[in-house]
């Protein structure tokens, strides 16, 4: 049997393991021009709270009752497709479940000789070309900067910080745990961070940490934390925004410090971006993470849940902050 | 003797008369590498209220007491100065004031020939470098995309709208009087505007205008305008931030709505900026405008007071939003 989840209702504010749904239906047969997949990890990433919400995002709503749509990775299991062969690894847009059927849109070939065929959705997947991309094409950082990254220990901005390192800036991280905190300035060899949990006043701990203001901010998180970085800009500073997720559980929009006017005064740039937008160039970003992570140069970390059924409380893990590193569901040995 | 505009007081909020001081001295005499300038035009612009404030911005504030700063063109009066000779026409920060020395810093001299010297303070001066530099290079609008201009009927404003005409886009102007929106829609060629002083619902009449979204917004006001603009701008626009008049003079910062999600689920591009950045492309930009006024593409309004006895009255008019077209004061027919 297929072991599947469901969305079984809209989220209002914080999702509920209620909205969702297990079902369990029959292992689909692949048609002329698909493969079936069985899955092996299954990635619970943020945007995927968007997709729950009525209103289009830049994508379709999940409508409820169908399977949850995430990237997951792992093994053909039957194929007539012509591209794919039974033993092939894949990672694709196949959503939470424990097999699948497709036609290829959206998957590629995984090559485990190069490294684990989790890190096809982490490292060397879409949150490590959303972490190269981001940074490199729309930070621009340069030798020397102080790049800022919030939501530093989780996936995109683990990668981040190391990579902005690669560049010869100043890093600094900004976490919600002391453990996170002495990973990213540990092992991933941040500057300096700090734990916004147990900071009181954050405008005047980056004015510490950040003794020459902030070239580079790469936010994930939004709300408070991206407050209290703005007045710290200096001037032509870039702003990457990959993330709000500080905002996606608000019941209703919340108000905010206008910032346009610092954004004038500044001459800042502030650019939000969607990985898709360079999919031309995915190629090129997964050649250099590649060879950042066989170098030894970027390192990364994966936080696994065991089990379809531990899906959706990994998601609201992730959603809450408690993963550090690439959340992941494994759902087989395949 | 030499008429003077000082500044009086820092204003709080919206800047009074009090908050200026005339005062009569003697005409300076030019040092060796100086000249002297009798002033014929002097420029009242939008960015002087921040100079008026004691935090610096982008530049130093204006000190209590000193001559207010501000474009200004005349003749070269005397000189002691290899490059500039009695007779020549020149522009530069000569300051509220009727005579002036300068050593040539930020200054260029200015051909008669080609228009009427007080359009090297508008249209072929630094308001036409913003709007080129602004829509050109962060708007980088294309054809038949819709470009939303507020403060449409100011100096950038009108500019704006007429170079996104010469490139083929939908014009959309927003202004603050039926006269205004006349001249826009009528001598200028934007395809529509609305008067925001009249409408209600800024929300419904961009949606009634902008039946395909909005693609460039340039923005001069900020404030409620904007936060009508932001919702309706298409995946993948460009913001460029030029102004935000609206919020000058304001005594306390107001909240808005938070705009980085909307930022980042459209892809959108937000870049404050000063037309200094351009400064290596001032060439580029003028001789562009030129072609664009001779061939009569792009047109332009002077709203002129007379004397220097009004530079006060013409300045806090024009941050009202009286003034159509580029704000200037007469001082002399020199």
């Amino acid at each position: 049997m297929n072991k599947q989840v469901l969305l079984a209702a809209r989220p209002t504010g914080f999702p509920k393991e209620s909205d969702f749904e297990m079902r369990e239906s029959a292992v689909p047969a692949p048609g002329d021009g698909q493969f079936l997949v069985g899955v092996s990890y299954l990635s619970v990433d943020p945007y995927m709270r968007g997709r729950m919400n009525a209103q289009r995002g830049y994508a379709d709503p999940v409508a409820i009752g169908e399977v949850m749509v995430g990237g997951a990775v792992g093994k053909v299991l039957e194929s007539k497709h012509e591209k794919y062969r039974v033993g092939d690894y894949v990672v694709g847009p196949f959503g939470w479940q424990q097999y699948a059927v497709s036609d290829g849109t959206g998957a590629r070939k995984v090559d485990p000789s190069i490294a684990p065929i989790s890190t096809s959705l982490g490292v060397l997947g879409m949150p490590g070309l959303t972490a190269y991309f981001g940074l490199m094409d729309i930070g621009a950082p340069k030798a020397g900067e102080t790049v800022v990254v919030s939501g530093a220990a989780g996936a995109v901005g683990s990668y981040v910080g190391q990579i902005a390192k690669i560049q010869g800036c100043r890093v600094v991280g900004i976490a919600g745990s002391d453990e996170k905190i002495a990973w990213i300035t540990g092992e991933l060899g941040f500057d300096v961070a700090f734990n916004y949990q147990t900071t009181a006043d954050y405008a005047a701990k980056l004015a510490e940490l950040c003794p020459n203001g902030i070239d580079v901010y790469f936010d994930n998180v939004g709300g408070a934390i991206t407050d209290a970085v703005f007045p710290k800009l200096n001037p032509l500073a870039r702003v990457p925004i990959c993330g709000q997720i500080a905002l996606y559980n608000l019941e209703k929009p919340e108000m905010g410090p206008r910032l346009l006017q610092l954004i004038l005064m500044r001459q800042v740039k502030v650019q939000g971006f969607l990985v898709f937008q360079f999919a031309a160039r995915y190629k090129e970003g997964l050649a250099q993470l590649t060879q950042w992570v066989q170098s030894g140069q970027l390192k990364y970390r994966e936080d696994v849940a065991v089990g379809i059924e531990n899906a959706v409380s990994a998601f609201l893990g992730m959603l809450k902050g408690r993963n550090t590193g690439k959340q992941l569901v494994k759902l087989s040995d395949l």
